[in-house]
């Protein structure tokens, strides 16, 4: 048995949250909120349960969900997309960013994407047999080198794949960061996967999304998560905006890949968002506190805060603590303090030499964040 | 835009189910029940909503539910396994088969199948640059043809991908079919990737499944879906069983493809087997009788009825009727008669000339049957 991806192993995430669970740590590591999502929602899910929507749904996703979805990108961006041709519902963002990749990267093409990424673009991107080709983010901000990227242009590419709000560092890209991609690729054949699942957690007002740029937009698949925009990422419900031509592809693995989506709980979506419209309007000053009181806490640690302009994650510098490798850091981290954290460096082709630096999930109930700064102001 | 896959178009299932809503027909095509599940199932997962299951679960699954798949095989096959190392729980079905594919198919991989085959196969191997070579199998009774399968093999043959109860055709494979199909791959580095999605509802003593031979389940991932179990297509938890090594690679896949699967589905169908161990026991008797029931009302019909040895679909010979082609007489069967079928030509690679077959599901009340019965007596 050769294996196709031999130097996959388990993710950080399921190593990080099996750690935790072991050793009774706070986990800050895995981004999943500890606390329920909205009452209604689940009083949604079960009446649709008992209520009888368990067979399939359409391949497509339930048409009032994906109309409710419409409302959602109008009201958020002034955007309006045809919930028929341009909207489909998948079982998590995940199985939407692994689809448009193995619907749309062929045999050779080559993928730009950021260096540290998202850890399962890769591997999708080498099973449709793709290249991948990484611009380096600095820290402390990750802003994108427009001039870098544009030399990473070759006949051969067909993607750049874009994550903003970015995990893991929480930076935001400004508009000026899409148009600069748009200029790169505008005379190409280049289409755009934009990874966008916290798009409703960001901290500066500038903070932008492809479902904004008129250009962009027409040659992009952009990418949701119900699981993050509502707090229950078990869910496994996402959703993707692309047009007619881009989604016709998508759909093709989709409906060999999963289908459909549970229809209980798109059924929950949409009855939810029907009724509150408005459910994702406050969830960046929802996030902004618990990011602020994670911040307050550690002001009299030895950590190092780095920018946090979106998503739920905070980056922290612990070089002045030990320069230890993050991973070893991260399970003494584990052991001796009590807190689960991810190394940042497993994000990363290239990890930059001598880099110290670990993310923290704030997706957390407010005593939770400050039981676990408590503790780490004692390291 | 060169598409990946140029000749795939939309599911006959969507296609159909759509034509049968627009039409208001009865809709006996794509296969999913019209009844709801066992009551304490939906009381279950009602519950698991509302107590908290709302996160991710490990990437394998809920332990409590690997364990509890791990009894039903015992109770079933009397087989043991790891829940550990050798369940892995899927979005579906669906997704365990595509992520066996795209795991263990490698370009230039030659997989055997059958024709007919399920239609999601041959995409899936295809997006994995794997050659498909097809065993024709012939009606009535669709039974393989085990020298001809075996003058299939060759040096770059990796994986015969077998399904039995089958669909379409609901033949069932005997013991013999199994040990002809292990003496034909045991010498050579072939695995077998066996689609038992209805491996309880067979009709006949002899039908058999992989988990009962000792050689071949060494080399197979066995796929089941609670979907079909327990009445709830539309929840999409599947799973599947392979050894360690098989299940590695499988979950390399499976980590980036969903993550995971829904959480408070997986704790309600946790609970409820707990609950219920012999929730499959009975599954057989039911749907014989739905069988019986849809061949009886067809008795004094023009259409001549194949044998149905399991899954819950029934092979109609239309040839005494019409001649038309089987799209174009399902299409027909919508308009005229108010009943919506499969046609069997979409499942092959080489329809047989001449063959004059449709598909219809039985996982419907009574009631239904009978007036679908009715009304395909009058054409
Ligand atoms: C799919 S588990 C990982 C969750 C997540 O997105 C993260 O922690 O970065
Ligand atoms: C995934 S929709 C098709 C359902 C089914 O298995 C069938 O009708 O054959």
């Amino acid at each position: 048995l050769t294996s196709k991806l031999p130097s996959v192993g388990t993710t950080i995430f399921t190593t990080m949250s099996a750690l935790a669970a072991e050793k009774g740590a706070i986990n800050l590591s895995q981004g999943f909120p500890d606390f329920k999502p909205d009452a209604r929602l689940l009083e949604a899910a079960s009446n649709a349960l008992l209520n009888g929507s368990n067979q399939y749904s359409p391949m497509t996703g339930l048409l009032d969900l994906r109309e409710a979805i419409a409302q959602l990108i109008h009201r958020h961006y002034q955007r309006t997309v045809d919930p028929l041709d341009d909207i489909t519902v998948t079982s998590g963002a995940s199985e939407a960013i692994f689809d448009a990749i193995a619907a749309l990267v062929q045999v050779g093409d080559e993928v730009i994407l950021f260096d540290p990424a998202y850890d399962l673009y890769e591997p999708a991107i080498t099973l449709a047999g793709g290249v991948c080709r990484r611009a380096v983010l600095t820290a402390p901000d990750f802003h994108p080198d427009w001039q870098a990227v544009g030399e990473l242009i070759t006949d051969k590419t067909r993607m750049v794949l874009i994550n903003t709000p970015h995990n893991p560092t929480g930076s935001c890209w400004r508009n000026e960061d899409l148009e600069s991609l748009w200029q790169i690729i505008k005379d190409h054949n280049i289409m755009v996967l934009s990874d966008e699942v916290y798009e409703f957690i960001h901290f500066i007002e500038s903070a932008v999304s492809v479902h904004k740029h008129e250009g962009l937009r027409q040659r992009s698949l952009v990418v949701s998560s119900f699981g993050k925009s509502f707090h229950l990422t078990g869910w496994k419900v996402g959703y993707v905006v692309a047009p007619k031509a881009l989604s016709t592809e998508l759909r093709k693995v989709h409906q060999y890949v999963t289908f459909c989506t549970t229809t209980p709980l798109q059924k929950a979506l949409s009855d939810y968002l029907i009724q509150a419209p408005e459910a994702c309007d406050a969830l960046a000053a929802f996030y902004r506190d618990k990011r602020d009181l994670l911040r307050n806490g550690l002001k009299d640690s030895r950590f190092t805060l780095l920018p946090c302009e979106g998503t739920y994650f905070q980056l922290l510098d612990y070089s002045a603590i030990s320069d230890e490798d993050d991973v070893t850091f991260c399970k003494r981290l584990i052991d001796e303090v009590g807190v689960a954290a991810i190394p940042i460096s497993v994000f990363y082709q290239t990890p930059p030499v001598g880099q110290r630096l670990i993310r923290l999930c704030f997706a957390k109930e407010d005593i939770t964040l400050k039981d676990a700064t408590e503790r780490l102001s004692h390291i």
